[in-house]
């Protein structure tokens, strides 16, 4: 039975919450799609057309606090500054809180530090809405489990649904109309030496949102039937890979998977197109570093920048091609970043 | 029945050919597609996966004159330098000629002149096999209609099927397995207000020529199946917009057509990205000028340069735009490049 995100809700928190305390934090890491979330077969619950496949990075994410606030309306900080009421981002916040107030006139005070740029492609509202969530946990004292808070998580954000593991996780499409079946889980599978790098090129914040960007994309490109094929198999065979540490075969299947993604939005209507002309000299940056031996792959998501993959043992081969990389290694203990020290 | 290049010209040219005068020579208009060849289902006869429809610049293209040689190797001289032996583009032009030696030990000399840059994505080659066919019709007296001229030219180039008429010309894939139903001809519409502005961005010849590019695509995009459909409903909409002289859907079709092909070969393996940082730039140059009701669209074939379409009116805004441009009116009265002269 189709529901609304409130029936979604309702029928994981069934008792009016009571804080137990007065405010709530969490951290939550960002999270690198290696098969792409790229499409919805519900807009209102977001439901994915397509399982993906993630990796989550470590120390870099969003910390969040959440607590309750006098006045009448939200107070939303974001990295120290006041969020304004006419942004999409508070709006989008509000919406959110709005399924969660105990009561009609509960006002929430919510703080966000992120150390990744907001809105640039780096899925900063993947962890922006899982440290959301976890904080309201962390204040409501819900008995919900990570699967749970996924299935929570992806109704402010589909990408979020991936945001509550280390390392490598799979957000299943599932098949049921109330999406019950759509969430998150770890493949449980650790690849130390592992990289992720990432190439900032440029990180103001896009034109065009992701969720605007993949519904014209349903909508008016003449491959997406292909698509849901497409991430099938991707899927398959990264599991695989991650299996086997096949990282030729892991790397080669998320670039390729990224790309295709992108191609999907130039053949949109009117084309979205997130690549800067300091994206495609990147990528010829390693497609000529990969022909002359190094096992170097890209991924790039709604935004310019790209997340480099590689393995640990080419960390000074990368550093010396790109000056600027950050290296993320996503399976090494994770530090919470000092932002969230106050918990 | 299959066949082979050397059957198809033997069924079409039936005696063996007694050169009536020294030397033949012939000018032909390069020419654009709106609706893109992308493709083979015959790759030994370059029979097209889909048909295709083309505008012709007018008076740009090539003009060859071919005669005879002393020696044992064929001469081909090429915007006024002699091309080695040693090139593609070389060997590309003798196993063309080895199909019309009237004896074996037949030497031709081949001189062309273009006034377009070479393999740089303005279809260089359609309007030099184009040219060399037309000049071997002159040199050697065929008794051929243009549509047998035109499946003559394919066998050299695909796109060189369309050069043989002004203005608007169609391509049909045909359905037989010997193409003699493939060739191409005039749509007979005039449309004099039209314009193409030539955008060269980089002139330098390609990395990867479009018969390769082609034949990834074909092979390894997720996308291509959906490609056929693609262009035969951009065929409908674009011969319509003709008819109906609506200039805004005849532009968009072919942007949004040109945009497919590219995210087609965006999603193959290894990625073709023919597409500049410059190229971008025009792209959103073209975007933002369109936002502002300019009636301004593009397209791109496999090079970093863009084709400007636009109606006469506009000209000069277009100018102001960009101040690079080489504007073409397809249906203005041709005059002969200086170069053909001599003929």
């Amino acid at each position: 039975m189709p529901m609304n995100k409130q029936q979604v809700i309702n029928s994981l928190i069934n008792e009016v919450s009571v804080p137990n305390k007065e405010f709530g934090s969490a951290f939550a890491s960002t999270n690198i799609a290696l098969c792409k979330y790229w499409g919805k077969r519900n807009a209102e619950l977001n439901l994915p057309m397509t399982s993906s496949l993630s990796i989550s990075l470590g120390h870099l994410g969003a910390c969040t606090k959440i607590g309750f606030a006098a006045g009448t309306t939200d107070q939303y900080t974001l990295n120290n500054a006041a969020v304004s009421e006419n942004t999409v981002f508070y709006r989008r916040l509000v919406e959110f809180l709005d399924l969660f107030r105990p009561t009609a006139d509960t006002v929430f005070s919510v703080t966000t530090q992120t150390n990744i740029p907001v809105a640039a492609g780096l899925a900063s509202s993947a962890c922006g809405f899982a440290a959301l969530v976890k904080a309201m946990q962390d204040l409501f004292a819900w008995p919900l489990s990570l699967e749970q808070l996924s299935i929570l998580a992806r109704l402010g954000s589909g990408s979020a649904s991936r945001s509550f593991w280390d390392g490598f996780v799979q957000w299943d499409a599932g098949v049921r109309e109330d999406g019950m079946d759509s969430f998150a889980y770890s493949l449980e599978q650790e690849w130390s030496e592992l990289r992720v790098g990432l190439l900032h090129i440029d990180n103001k914040p896009k034109g065009c949102s992701s969720r605007e960007a993949m519904q014209a994309t349903v909508e008016t490109s003449p491959f997406y039937k292909l698509w849901p094929q497409t991430v099938a198999n991707a899927l398959t065979v990264t599991k695989q890979a991650i299996i086997d540490r096949d990282f030729w075969s892991l790397g080669a299947t998320a670039e390729a998977n990224a790309l295709a993604m992108h191609a999907l939005m130039l053949s949109t209507t009117p084309a979205i197109v997130y690549t800067q002309g300091a994206t495609l000299d990147c990528m010829r940056q390693v497609w000529c570093a990969r022909a002359e031996g190094l096992n170097l792959f890209f991924t790039q998501d709604a935004g310019p920048n790209l997340k480099l993959l590689f393995l640990s043992k080419d960390e000074a081969k990368v550093k010396e091609l790109f000056a600027q990389v950050e290296i993320v290694a996503p399976f090494a203990t994770i530090t919470k970043p000092v932002e969230c020290l106050h918990d």
